[in-house]
């Protein structure tokens, strides 16, 4: 059984779907990972204690999702020297600026990798997190510019599709 | 000596000339209040710890003032059942509504009672906070209802000030 | 009978199905509460009387609840000394980015304690006036205690059930 | 001696520069007005008393200006059905947005007339509240209408000017 | 037959359904006006005409309504000496406040009285040009006074239905 | 003498030095071109002229520049069929976003082809100007490609001085 | 075969149905195009290489549309000496401000001619392309002033519509 | 001479003075680094060049800042499987809310892992970049838990120092 390198974190199951995209990245380039549900004020010692002892299970990347004030990724990057990514979630009246800021204005000397607000910001957190263990992983760098190049040709095929369509009309 | 009833926390020694506000009504009103330092990021244990131990030594509120991502408000409410009350401080590219965002929009369940951005906010944290120890404190209570009336009376000696300019010209 | 200790205020009848969210954490926790519709603005004498009286009728905390301009939070603690929780409620084209700032941004002098937006928001109020009842009563802030590990209990349960669907994948 | 046929009515004296804009047309236009300090929140018993009374008094129009939060025009309209005016006024951390938000999004029923942030805004309060009364004064509507023209010359005498400039370069 | 008092004029007629708000309180006041639909840039001279003529066919009080970049209440400013309501309207990705700052943000010299965006904005639309209508005629001002106690009244009954609505709980 | 293929237009002379960006583009490019001060709310008469007789003076394109309203390009725009270019100018409490709303979301069938806020935009419009007249005028677009190529030397010249910068270190 | 003068291209084909809408406003007026799918971050060299041989095929107008961080538009006209009109499209929790941003406010030397986000904006981007071929070309000019007449005639006719509806109530 | 393992690029000379930081920060973890001036729009090929070599010269991250527009994170990324750090630099109108947006709403597929607007986010980049190197690297890793402790009493010594200042009082 394979040890997880990465550490997907998110605030309530109400955000699975959302997290799940990053999940399915991972899934794809066969790292293997770890999904838990810990809220940073819900269960304040049980996060901190997933962040603490993150890197000792080997742990490479925390992956950590959450909405509104979404405090969750800055208290996963206080506890720990890994890299952690930060997901902002839409939800509430303000849909996700809140989220967005609350994950990205970290102050000086605790980062946060934050993409973007969403499906596409966990899809985004799972391939970086591949970048990152890509670094000293050839297979998985192989991989990902497999990947890169794959995205390419779905552009062009969407293309040449769009020009067989307008062809016909 | 007097214990403290009140904890004025904030994240870094650049707040302290917004967070004197609240320490300034506290000292006018007689309540004997704590202030310190702590991060959310950069000591999280201390912070943590500050939090927990806070109802043991005696303290009734805490008011917690933060910048940008602003995770201190919400970290001290996670750690205590005591009323946390959150400052936004304006500062950095966004100038204090990502503050405001990350400190108000708390998930249910985890309340910060979130004042105005900047000094203003300071200074009503300080009165909030005395108005949640008058409910058991009939002193405090009618000190409150003398400020009420010197602020009243404030205005019109202003508006007096201003009739008399006015018929100057 | 008991005496009802918080009042919740709002401005419309439309504004129930937010507020009740503050009424049920009452309910639970055994806190007597009435419940209102005023307006600041259709009918300001009844709402600053509501206000002026509150204290004399054994009311401890305000908890108000408006929409777009939201003036209510602020013209009710305007008259009173009592700690005025306020809840922006979403709704309009600009959806509660309005009524949050002016709920929050209130001028040094007369706090509104700010919570979240909508029901998140309502809930938290509720919170946050057992919080303040709690400080000079013990029972209260043992069931806050309680409450506080009942929330960290039932995410380490949706975490435990993510584990086994993860599993069964 | 001329009755006040307007009252500027503003929530702290630090808005007199602001609010004096409109002034500044009131006299140019030759009507009688009166200018009050007076705030929704630290007094509103005189303030409520100032809208109530102003329309026995001969007021015909209310100016109403307030920073923040900016309850005081929507505080005035509800208590006259006399035409209320008002001007956000910049100032805190979201410089007048607040301000704005607080005071145009009043809910059906009491309308308050919305004009820009600031100066140009109060200038534009007093060239409304002219307008307003000169829908029954005809030498106020052909003063209105010599303004107007003197403005469309000001604006060519602007762009002569330029030519000339342009022409010298 | 009665002279139109009020000119409701909008950009287009998937328009009609917000500014109708305005039009049922006119009714309501007995109030005659016209509503048409003109458009600032799709037919300007059409609507230049429209604002220079108004006041020679004895309207007192314009109302424009428009979405987006939303110029319509200013050209109308802009050709006439009454006073001149803007109601912004949601729609589009940005869904009004783009109407707002195009409607209200005006210029020094050429005031727009702006109201709440949407629906709630047109009604009030109505209201304050009865107000303006009533500072000449005594029997709107005592209709406008009877409107205000009724909306008063009318939230008392609410309250009551409330009261009736938790006893039976 | 050349006649002006370019008119740029602003509401007031306090634009002059945001628009004279514009101005020194054309200028670089040779391309003759007019500078007017005219506004869509002071002179609306004179600059519906302004933009119905351009096309017949042999003007090609048209620059406006404005701030918060920001209705002087639609209002070009609705006169014209020539391309106008907007440049929202920054200024007031919201500082350009009002003005960039106001000039970019135009209703279908009106375009205005907006720029950047400020500075940067007004030297774009230059350019973009350029581009427009280029598509018929060959010794322009061999300009333009110079241009681009020596926008390239300049930041690798830039980047040179860098790293001579670095190495010095 | 008429050889294609404008350019559409888009990053996803779920952009089609938004620039449509261009493509329908280019039929409409006889005007060949080309519509392309390519991604400014999916496909960098593919969408390098359709802005750097546009102008040698022909193209005298490029319109590009993208929603989120939007990219393309500044991306072609990097590329290019030929003007760029760029559509926000929104989508994602921002809903397009992120896109119009990221369109509008490209830094001094590369202009992009920004329209309003979305289906009204993809409409403009095709006349503006019209406006500026119009420039050389009389037949389109002259097709230009009928559709502005149209438009004109087509608020007239809904105008009228309208007053007979009124007329029925 | 040490191989660069970081390259940071920048759109403008400007930028030097906030990306400063992330250079700070890698010389004080000896991280050797290469600091470029490139701009995604000025000069699009040297970019794509600088991103599709990096990977070849042995670079492990890249560091993009870049204002307004910002695009010059997600066209390095475009090019390259190596991770990239994204700093949002404030200035012009919008001041860093547009660089955000720009930088952090990449579509799926391509991340970019976004920091804090200005020079906090650049010293992140800086502590972000370490983190991912420190992942193959055991001495960079135990650096950094120097570095988060040393953070750590820094906060305690300023705390220390504000009790002793409180105390002289």
């Amino acid at each position: 059984m394979n040890t997880a390198r990465v550490l997907i974190v998110m605030g309530s199951d109400s955000d699975v779907p959302v997290m799940e995209e990053a999940a399915k990245i991972l899934r794809q380039f066969g790292v293997p990972f770890e999904m838990r549900i810990s809220s940073a004020h819900r269960c304040p010692d049980r996060t901190a204690q997933l962040s603490a002892e993150a890197e000792g299970r080997g742990i490479k990347v925390i992956i950590a999702g959450a909405g509104v004030a979404a405090h969750l990724a800055g208290v996963m990057a206080a506890g720990t020297i890994l890299p952690v990514i930060g997901v902002p979630i839409a939800g509430g009246a303000i849909n996700g600026v809140d989220a967005l800021y609350s994950t990205v204005q970290m102050p000086g000397g605790i980062p946060v990798a934050t993409v973007a607000i969403g499906k596409a910001g966990a899809k985004n957190a799972g391939i970086l997190a591949v970048q990152m263990l890509a670094l000293s992983d050839a297979a998985l760098a192989q991989q990902l510019q497999e990947y890169k190049e794959s995205m390419a040709r779905e552009v062009e095929e969407k293309d040449q599709a769009l020009q067989e369509k307008l062809a016909e009309q």
